[in-house]
């Protein structure tokens, strides 16, 4: 099967049989992941693998107890490091310049892709494996459990195993929905419903705004999934996470 | 060839034949990325297409004159974008509060794996890329020239195109380098020396250091490339960018 093919086929996995991720196989996708592109060649990134049961029940909270935490054989945290670079620094009569935001962009963006050429190559080799958003939520909390030194930030949780349920594709926007051309168009009241239509026609996105007694799908997300309040209170903390790692 | 063999002979591509990239093909290859993990099933993202010369060349300055952006048939901006959800949420009677850190951060990591699922695809395609990382540097002209309203920041941009040169695969850190069992270790000096030992007895590494006059190879990189001076102003520019587009 061509990526191409297996794109089109992709989902999230989040249940897992009892058959072992071996460290050889984990290792050769890691490895060939670090082929990505990366800034200035420096790999601004960390892989953290968590192997072992308590350091999984040690983490489960901190992704809203997502029982995949616990049920995968591997979980890997992607981190955006400069720290490795900057004690290369240190150790080379050079005066490293790390500690601001735009260092904490590059590394990100390297950890970022880095993250999805591994997802990529996993999905290949047969693998299933769900993206935990939640690592933004509380790093502080991940930092401590995985010691984080300064100037490394966690970005990415995967948890990984081989699949033991084969959940259906989910829906995407039409292509015209993120595509522009030569400049960005905004959208119109009509091209909104046009572009959602579909999406907002789906039974179990109708069973979803029902089953959250709500009027419309949108207000699933502003007012259960995605709220105001709690996007203020985890950019606070993301933040104050970013200035305890040096990079703001 | 499969991804995994792919990986391994992965590198950038910045000179292109004049062979057309078709816009059929470019859909395909879009359409296939915009099955990767999203938050939400959002699709935080979206993607201008430069084709035009006018718009290549108001781009090329901003990413420092770069020839790949005026010698490449395309150019891709993605953008972390929730601008399209919050005018979906406007019209769907639902309140979002997505003017903030962590909403900027979650677009950013739709953006940037949509962007290297995009990669992968493309370069099976047979199509040759290079990621211009100055995206962040100058992302207010960005802005601009593309028209991007609020909610929307420029994050990555790819030139693409057929390959008319085969360049070396670049070198890579060990394994040992980035990866980490249960917690992150820190690097001890000895450790440092033997991580960054083949990296700095490379001799096209070594012709760097001396074109650059410097002692080490770590100097070109705080030195040259990439000096706390320009990082800090870099900074600046990109949070005044994130208050501008109502992020921060």
């Amino acid at each position: 099967m061509t990526l191409l093919e297996q794109s089109l086929r992709r989902r999230s996995v989040r249940q897992y049989s009892g058959r072992e991720v071996t460290d050889e196989l984990l290792s050769s996708l890691l490895e060939a992941a670090s082929h990505t592109q990366t800034m200035g060649n420096l790999q601004l990134y960390s892989v953290i693998i968590t192997r072992d049961k308590a350091m999984k029940q040690a983490l489960s909270p901190l992704h809203f107890d997502q029982p995949m935490v616990i049920g995968a054989p591997v979980v890997l945290t992607v981190c955006a490091d400069y720290n490795r670079t900057t004690r290369w620094c240190e150790e080379r009569k050079a005066e490293p310049g790390y500690d601001n935001f735009l260092s904490f962009l590059n590394a990100a963006i390297d950890a970022l892709l880095f993250t999805q050429t591994f997802c990529c190559l996993a999905e290949e080799a047969g693998l299933g494996l769900c993206y935990l958003g939640t690592t933004v939520y509380q790093p502080e909390k991940i930092i401590e459990t995985l010691r984080l030194p300064r100037l490394v930030m966690p970005l990415a949780t995967l948890t990984l195993g081989w699949p033991a349920e084969e959940p259906p594709v989910s829906d995407r926007l039409p292509l015209s929905a993120f595509v522009h051309r030569e400049a960005y168009r905004d959208y119109t009241p009509s091209l909104i419903d046009s572009l959602y239509a579909q999406k907002e026609a789906l039974p179990e996105n109708k069973h979803f705004v029902e089953l959250n007694q709500k009027e419309t799908l949108a207000q699933v997300f502003t007012d259960i999934r995605y709220t105001r309040r709690d996007n203020e209170q985890m950019s606070e903390g993301f933040l104050k996470a970013l200035r305890r790692q040096g990079f703001l």
